[in-house]
């Protein structure tokens, strides 16, 4: 079965050939087509061009889409997130509001270990119902493709718990889904002052363990001031890759921390957060395979600086964007409103920050060679946008919903309304 | 006809007597009714209470309504926007990003003066068409009721095209909508360099004929650096309120221009914008009727310096929050998204946050007497939100929209859905 959009206002982030990335100047420019068609052979992008070109006709049964005054882009692709978790931590929001401490916030049973406490006493069915419908609200807003992590489980049982909900995630919903182990999120309280006995347990019986079921494709670690050393970091690693887990890690939110030169040395896909970097972070990122990946959100709801977006841009280096979705520092997975904040906060044009949640970070994900942008082959995540006046708007009108409607695997999954005649 | 509301998990902004407004720190308390009902009588508030109190019995014809695992609370009331303009201004907005100064945006066609252009050359039937769609979109979000300011017209003729486009919406949409006549917005091209004759046609011509039609309920002035002194206020301001309009201007966004004393020495309604604001500021709104008005939109769209909202709420202020939607500073009109950035930016507490955007904004555009409360004989208008685990959630989750129906004069506005049984 196929499915022609017609009419389409404008198709944006067109490739001939797939890239990997898109990275320095070359983030500023996004290949588009006026007036154009889509051709979707069920899942997949089959053919595309400008409508003076569409075939008159086209084989077999097919369904016809007007998008006249519509533009049509490829979904967003988040590659940072948290998004199973039990319950929402509001009330330690206000308390940061009020004034109270970090450790007056733990006390009351703030932080992550908090997260960790109410998982451990959630079911995996709740736990599921809880993220399916955060799944279905990221849709809404233009997600088709997602890496959820694990984090709030923290010993072996609570982490296979998020793994299998992810798994579970991965089998019914249409969204993409990639899965991050990430034992060493937050030292939990029952190893206080023995961090590398928590290392130890780690590398020697859970990385095994989960790599074995299968339930992860990354290996997450927490690599800053407070958290995990650049040591504890590396045994990490190194473990992971033994048994096939590639790196994508949390660097230098809190610190010049080392974080993100460790992950370069493993050959991180991504090293995330990046509130701190300096010419000594930028030196260790130009030429890896590394995709340095900023998330506004985070640092907008927490009032962290931010991330010298400009000068990593004009050192040549990629940038990817990602929500960080997670109850704690950015209730929030709209991907729309993280394009503005980029704009608004970080001086991205609208075209570098819609190629950073696209195929940046389809690539910070390890996807970049089927989603993020509109390519023969690549898989049909598409989303048709409300009538838009121009690709500025996108950021520009802060909490507007551009998604009428998003295609994923070539089917309608979610948006307001669907325009088909 | 009667609306029975029942089973609502919490009724939120309850007053048993109307209040004008709600100042210092009784801004953190928010009167609430847990597990409660609320009884419309057509357009109109008539009754509510806990639900072991809800009568067994209602005479006449009755639509039911099961809002459990919901809350109540009043629709927003937003007291300063501009959102009847033609086109949107998205690229002036990216020449901003690009580090062009105001003087090469204002070549290129920016600023009030391109809305200006703009709209000349936009009729007034194109003009409804446009505001009609910006009204649909604030009901979505929760919006009950809205100021409108001109403008863009900064001639007579066009003035009066934007009032008459706001009196159409008046009479067409169930929004309640008050209006501001604002001829000093900016200064006309043609009138570079006589500023004063712009303001003795303002005082001479126009505020006379607009007063005439019936076609504003206020004056506002841009008191401020750069746009109108002090002197110039005070004329425009006695001019307008011999002609019965009272004022409510912008004031102190750019500098501590005076405004705000010349508010207060008006009896104006309110003062709005205030992102510099100190001792002599704040003394001068102690004991006055002024409704001192932030706009946190526009302070995150344009990077502005924040309002020292806690100095004003400790020494004993009332605030009122409004989106000012407009094309250039900013171009969104979501009250919950203003919520949000209060608490974010302002450290305001959400109950503070949402008595700002109901009672106290109510009393911005005058309407707090019908509006802004849920109280015996005020106007139904009513959000029903979407299910939620406690009011924290309203700002903590910064981009969900918590709109399940809008009731606006009892009756379904907007909103995804209506749950009735």
């Amino acid at each position: 079965m196929r499915t022609l959009i017609h009419s389409i206002k404008k198709l944006i982030q067109v490739e001939e050939r797939p890239r990997q990335w898109v990275a320095g100047r070359d983030m500023a420019s996004l290949n588009c087509i006026d007036n154009a068609y889509i051709v979707l052979n069920d899942s997949i992008i089959e053919d595309f061009g400008p409508m003076g070109q569409m075939p008159a006709a086209i084989e077999g049964p097919v369904e016809r889409i007007d998008a006249s005054g519509r533009m049509v882009m490829p979904a967003f692709c988040d590659s940072h997130t948290h998004l199973v978790y039990a319950g929402s931590r509001e009330v330690e929001y206000i308390d940061k509001i009020r004034g109270l401490s970090y450790e007056e916030i733990a006390k009351r049973g703030g932080g992550i270990l908090n997260s960790a406490k109410l998982l451990a006493q959630t079911s995996e069915d709740e736990l599921y119902e809880q993220a399916l419908a955060r799944t279905y609200e990221i849709m809404g807003r233009g997600t088709g493709a997602v890496e959820i992590k694990s984090g709030y489980g923290l010993d072996l049982e609570n982490e296979l718990k998020m793994l299998r909900v992810i798994r579970r995630l991965q089998q019914t919903s249409p969204l993409t889904i990639k899965a991050t182990f990430l034992p060493a999120h937050a030292l939990p309280a029952e190893f206080k002052g023995r961090q590398t006995d928590y290392v130890d347990l780690i590398i020697n019986e859970m990385i095994p363990v989960v790599a074995a079921e299968g339930l992860a494709d990354y290996l997450d670690v927490f690599c800053d001031r407070g958290f995990f050393t650049v040591e504890d970091t590396e045994r990490m690693l190194m473990a992971g890759m033994k048994h096939g887990l590639r790196p994508k890690i949390h660097a230098n939110e809190l610190d010049f921390s080392g974080g993100v030169q460790v992950g370069v040395k493993y050959n991180a896909l991504s090293v995330d957060h990046l509130e701190f970097i300096g010419p000594d972070e930028i030196s260790a990122l130009s030429g890896s395979e590394t995709m340095p990946t900023v998330l506004p959100g985070a640092a907008f709801f927490l009032g962290m600086r931010e991330t010298p977006v400009r000068q990593m841009i004009e050192a040549g280096l990629p940038i990817a964007l990602a929500s960080d979705y997670n109850p704690g520092s950015s209730p929030s997975g709209d991907m729309r409103f993280v394009i503005s904040l980029a704009c608004i906060k970080y001086r991205m044009l609208p075209e570098e920050a819609i190629n950073a949640t696209t195929i940046n970070s389809a690539y910070a994900m390890g996807i970049s060679d089927t989603h993020g942008s509109i390519c023969r082959g690549k898989v049909a995540n598409l989303i048709i946008t409300k009538p838009l006046p121009s690709v500025e708007f996108i950021p520009y009108a802060y909490t507007s919903n551009i998604v009428d409607t998003l295609l994923l695997n070539g089917r309608a999954a979610a948006g307001e309304r669907l325009i088909r005649n």
